[in-house]
């Protein structure tokens, strides 16, 4: 078992070959698993216990801005589905179906939910009636199904989950600030979450959300040079209201249809946490999510001393609501462990020895920067919380710091796909018209607007550097997942 | 809005059709509604938060007994389903199967998981290689779908949430001891939780889960005399191992099957609190899971010194950690109040008026038995918590008491008959032969066996009244959902 080799030499460099790493990541770190069913994982205990800390976080804020729990069928019957046209062309390509129910052949097939704008919209139709019924702010915890054809753990898969967020209000004003407010949300859940800084904005026209009238989205930059979509909000407009008939009395006493916002993030986040972070010796958890926050490491796991003052510290630990864990296996070296950590991306490690104990001291290691600092063994307990806020804050100012390095700007196609080729962020004046976009996708090999940001200033006068078309935007183009 | 008339009014009286009162209830009450996929129902925010509460127990308790959640997926490939024969005879009717993806016909149709068995016995099958593995304790909240011809809201749909655990053991002793340590927790979840006593005990050969050693059960009696069964745990032995080809190297380095248990509760339990507690009113609900605890009615909401006093003890409450609510709403009367969470079944009401406030007073009144009571208003903030407790024990001993006055024996298929046929649970001697316990099906018109307690009395020279063959147990019969 203990054979000295570090267990990190496991994984492919990052610089050789990222995909390969970050999927070596996925599986040594024991994050997930290929499931029997192709295309399909298992998120084993590590992996989703990552998935708890954002629910249980979210959730509250969720809460905090309204929103009820609530959970709808996992079917949608298909001459339903096709009632929203847009709706529809976006999704149909990547429905699984099913066709046999107990042993019969269905009349109407049912489509395994995608997402579920249809189905709350149905519900709605029966739980609205009359303003007062509004807003309505319901939410749900669930999983959804895309029959994609290639798949990486995380990041596209045959299923993931995710929360969706489905709402009705009387005004497009009130609809908006909800998008708004949850796209705040999610920003919010990176900054001091995730250590993940987004880039912000609402979605060009060609990227929008099918049947959306607009679309808010939080966007990260990965190591690779590659954008990942993390989160959107949607204002959906009255569209889904008025296809599927819901309709209440306002307050002038005339029937309208309400305004709809849904929005979602999904265990793509993980895949995000995996690539922001990680390093070639594997995962570097943010402090907030990681289901270890401290491991202590007995040098000698049989010195009955040594023994006595661990659990000592992991009992003040634990009662400051520390997740820790004490590593005791007398089978494993300390040094196959602190590999076995450092992979696994504990973001602070202890080591204690039986001289450290003499000495009243501990040694501390903080996973981003692997270093060892000496510390007084009195002082572990009441110092973590802060250092871990520490790690907190370094993480997250390394992500920014990257992410600032990498946006540039372009004034024309070259200069565009030369900055994507090289791995930037590239912002660019844009007229929003989907036969541009087509066109610089092609000519980029794949580059995309990836946000527009709130903040524009006056375009007059400026045009697109590819169409030359009145610009409408100052926008974000870089290749995506 | 508001007429006057007593909302409750809608609700059909229990003496009269409990089966319609039942359904009136999930409706009234918003704990659900009938979702557009026949056979599916839409899990409302209030009856959502019910589980909600049951989820958040019960998920640190099986964390307290070593479980860690994970997330396998909603899909189980047809051809791996077959491989467990009595588990696919057992499931195999009622299965929802997926034979389209992405527009094409899949080679190998994807069954839409009734239960995850197979999925689990395939990870372990990866993941277990040597005895350190070993145990293994993985639970999942998820949702299963078994395709049912008759449904009823919460005790029989095409679509339930659950929690499922599966777990592997060196020994059949650590094993049995899981399945009895969980089915032990269930039954606290009653006792301290849902205020609803079971009867707990083994099942006979004819009820035991389909591919399993032992089935272990929590079973309720619901007011009209039939059984619901809460939640079972199961001993599976090696039998799914040895299907799935899991085994491990033991410690006397032979390679071994692992001893595997199953356990699960559901929203079923939802079914049995509105069934045990509630009334010709409407829900009650057990303080524990009640989505609001207590509600404040103010008799007049725009009489500002009045609303001051009530902002005063909704504060004192919420930081008690209570879940309060404070209905100001100027629309509706104080009646109309009063019987809407009565019909909501919220534990406690607490009604103040100006004459009230000028006295220093608060009329109490508590959900179960509608009896006003006065309290001085300093002491409502420090009071509530106790008196929520009582109010659990009030229910926890009305419902025990019920169960205890509806437990009879039974010396023969007569008595039997006649104990289920007036809604009694007969206690019998039963030789757990599965052709006896047909006979007994058929002849009492669905009876069957519902637990064997584990502690049995000798069986020497004791026969089946029903069989004269050798009796092996004394049991539970009765009719059942």
């Amino acid at each position: 078992m203990d054979n000295g080799k570090r267990k990190n030499d496991a994984i492919t460099a990052r610089g050789e070959d990222f995909t390969k790493w970050y999927t070596d990541v996925c599986r040594k770190a024991e994050l997930m698993d290929y499931s029997v069913a192709k295309g399909f994982i298992d998120y084993l205990p590590y992996g989703f216990a990552i998935w708890e800390e954002i629910r249980n976080y979210l959730d509250r804020r969720f809460k905090a801005n309204g929103a009820s729990n609530v959970y709808l069928p996992l079917v949608i019957p298909e001459s339903l589905f096709n009632k929203e046209k847009e709706h529809v062309e976006g999704f149909a390509p990547e429905t699984l179906v099913a066709t046999y129910g107990g042993g019969e052949e269905l009349s109407d097939p049912l489509i395994i939910r995608p997402t579920s704008e249809v189905l709350f919209s149905n519900l709605y139709k029966r739980l609205v009636k009359s303003y007062r019924d509004l807003p309505k702010i319901y939410n749900q915890w669930c999983s959804v199904v895309r029959w994609e054809k290639t798949t990486r753990p995380f990041l596209r898969g045959a299923e993931f989950l995710w929360q969706e967020g489905h709402c009705l209000f009387e005004t497009e004003e009130e609809a908006r600030k909800n998008a708004e407010d949850i796209l705040r949300e999610y920003e919010t859940l990176g900054r001091d979450i995730l250590a993940i800084p987004f880039l912000t904005g609402f979605k060009s026209t060609s990227e929008k959300f099918a049947g959306a009238v607009s679309t808010y989205a939080i966007e990260a930059l990965m190591p690779d040079g590659k954008a990942l979509q993390c989160g959107t909000t949607h204002y959906l407009g009255q569209g889904f209201a008025r296809a599927f008939g819901i309709s209440y009395l306002g307050r002038g006493n005339k029937l309208e249809a309400p305004h709809q916002t849904s929005w979602g993030v999904s265990t793509r986040l993980i895949g995000a946490i995996i690539m922001v972070h990680g390093d070639d010796n594997g995962l570097v958890l943010p402090p907030m999510v990681a289901p270890v926050q401290v491991v202590i490491v007995p040098i000698k796991p049989n010195d009955g001393a040594l023994m006595e003052a661990v659990a000592e510290i992991e009992e003040g630990l634990k009662k400051a609501g520390i997740r820790v864990k004490v590593d005791a296996d007398t089978t494993k070296s300390p040094g196959w462990k602190f590999a076995e950590y450092e992979m696994k991306g504990v973001p602070l490690r202890i080591e204690i020895g039986p001289r450290d104990l003499s000495e009243g001291k501990a040694v501390i290691v903080r996973r981003v920067s692997e270093e060892k600092e000496s510390m007084a063994l009195k002082d572990v307990v009441s110092l973590v919380p802060s250092l871990l806020r520490d790690i907190h804050a370094a993480m997250l100012k390394k992500a920014t710091d990257f992410l600032a390095s990498r946006i540039v700007d372009a004034d024309g196609l070259d200069s565009l796909k030369k900055a994507l080729d090289e791995g930037y962020v590239a912002r660019m004046l844009h007229d929003d018209d989907p036969d541009t976009e087509a066109y610089i996708k092609e000519k980029t090999g794949g580059g995309t607007c990836r946000a527009i940001p709130f903040e524009q200033e006056s375009m007059e006068g400026k045009v697109s550097p590819v169409s030359g078309k009145p610009a409408k935007y100052l926008a974000y183009f870089a290749k995506a997942y």
